[in-house]
């Protein structure tokens, strides 16, 4: 799959887009101007991979705790502001990496334009975030609820910020329906170059947005589209990351984690491998590594198929063979199978720091 | 999104293709020599949704198995069937309503003759399972491990259908890749018009099985490619088609049980939102009606908000309301909230059965 040419715009240290690998983020969900919480958030979701990590700005208040969040963030800062330019205004002072606003709904051009020339001046780029459930009226009238709708008023603002002179812009385009994101997503990606943020606005459970985005996503990554997404769950933001990295791990883009194989259960199989390998998965959940770990169900196989495996395991009957890369290293009781590989893991992930 | 158009091939009283709703379909793993429990997951299934359902038939006694569990099934039955063409009469003998196999892969050509004469006889249809974990050896040689030697392999087991009339032909393309998934499955669509199943070969946890078949099946039926569907997954079989139903929905192809709107979380936000939501979905994972459940965090805005919901439930401090379409129609004790939404759902079914 050949990826969209997009160009490159840099958030802090971060490149989105220009072939860059494809960015992870997530929202908070404390309030900004708790800073102690915000910031403890902030390290976990930057410890499960989140790269980019957006604020909710919706007073005052919140911008008075951006400089202080900004400067302990582990990772770039994006400040989502509506409506409000003096908040962006704070925004950009307190040293954000990213803001995120609709020039076209702040209001009066001079505020646009202030807004504008601060962002540039410190070369912070302007992230256009589309909902279908808020587009604008004119266009609503002319297009109804549609992919067109979306696209047009992509462009709307777009066009408020390259008239004076701002090309530093992502886009995104967000609906809760999913062909009509992709039919968004695709209309747009055909017109202009700038880097694309995915997501499927979600507001659901945890298994079932899990699937949702995934569907979504794998949808428009399959087309080569995408150069950040951040996943929206009902969840732990945390749990948005892990999801993310699942997706692009399952999409072969990208890696960070454990991946599992596991063979099919046969007549030899004889170890229960569906809760060995739920209960490896969620030990190992937060392992930041790319590592192919092997579950296999008997002895004779196991460690032969798994060869391409960094680390695998071969239950048996009271007896369980620990393998690296395709060799047995050491054998354990099988109640101790789930352990063993764990502590393989944390040995790779020794060897390697 | 305009799904691809085929021809209708029918597999007992269900039809695949033509336009059909997509059939969600799965596989037993029980022994199926162990006619009651094989029984006993297949009612499972079909009560989770399953509405089509193979059964591995490895030898004699599994075959012999066969009448009694296609008598009893309350849904369809595929045999699965590998090399052995006896096996594949035997099949047919015993009923079954449609056979998986690879008709280059059972050896002289009268063998193929006498089993697609029988299926002829009978009208069962034959699955062409191709994988790219078995592409002939020829193939390979020729197109390496790629989505063309994917869709030549099963060209050629269609053909060897075709020159002997045979045309009641679904086929599938399955790979642990995505993207060569998609690419096969994009490129036979174009040259054939037999249904097609989806699956993405995935032996890995539930979980990442979960996201990785959700985003498989999400960027193929986003592509209007896919008559049928069958979701892997190293888990209960039953968790197969809890995750088809899941993709079918998140894709508004499909509707089964509920599907919940949550509110995003706001100051106003007096519920643990998360945990309420994941509750009600884990008591109601089993209910068949489309509903739209709306969980909602405030009793402010709740009920206006989740107006098009068929139930509802807006949590406050201490007391919660009960909403039908809209409306209020109680006030519970905020600790009977779960309980409230699942009697709620009860009545529903009971009024539409």
């Amino acid at each position: 799959m050949q990826r969209d040419q997009t160009r490159p715009v840099r958030v802090g240290n971060v490149t989105i887009g220009g072939g860059a690998p494809i960015v992870v983020q997530s929202m908070t969900n404390t309030d900004t101007r708790n800073i102690e919480a915000t910031l403890r958030q902030i390290r976990a979701l930057a410890e499960a991979g989140c790269e980019i990590v957006r604020v909710a700005v919706v007073n005052r208040d919140a911008a008075a705790a951006l400089p202080e969040i900004v400067r302990h963030s582990p990772i770039p800062v994006v400040a989502d502001i509506h409506f409000d330019h003096r908040l962006a205004l704070a925004a950009l002072e307190a040293g954000v990496h990213k803001l995120r606003l609709n020039p076209g709904n702040i209001g009066a051009e001079h505020k646009v334009r202030e807004v504008v020339k601060a962002a540039k001046d410190r070369q912070v780029p302007i992230r256009i975030g589309v909902n279908s459930g808020s587009i604008a009226k004119h266009l609503l009238e002319r297009l109804g609820r549609t992919p067109q709708a979306m696209v047009e008023s992509a462009l709307e603002h777009i066009a408020i910020l390259e008239k004076l002179g701002f090309e530093d812009i992502v886009v995104s385009l967000k609906a809760t329906d999913i062909q009509m994101t992709v039919a968004a997503y695709e209309m747009l990606s055909e017109k202009v170059d700038y880097p694309l943020h995915l997501g499927i606005t979600e507001a659901g459970t945890t298994w079932f947005g899990t699937i949702k985005s995934a569907c979504g996503l794998g949808a428009l990554l399959s087309r080569g589209i995408g150069d950040t997404l951040r996943v929206s769950l009902t969840a732990d933001p945390v749990e948005e990351v892990r999801v993310a990295w699942a997706i692009l791990s399952a999409m072969d883009l990208r890696r960070r984690g454990p991946l599992f194989i596991s063979c099919p259960t046969c007549g030899r199989t004889e170890i229960d491998l569906e809760r060995i390998t739920a209960e490896v998965e969620e030990r190992l959940k937060d392992y930041p590594l790319p590592i192919t770990i092997a579950i296999m169900g008997c002895v004779v196989n196991g460690p032969g198929e798994a060869s391409h495996a960094e680390i695998g395991i071969a239950g048996g009957k009271g007896v369980g063979l620990v393998f690296r890369s395709g060799k047995i290293v050491r054998r354990v009781a099988e109640s101790e199978l789930v352990d063993a590989i764990v502590q393989e893991a944390q040995l790779y992930l020794e060897e390697r720091n």
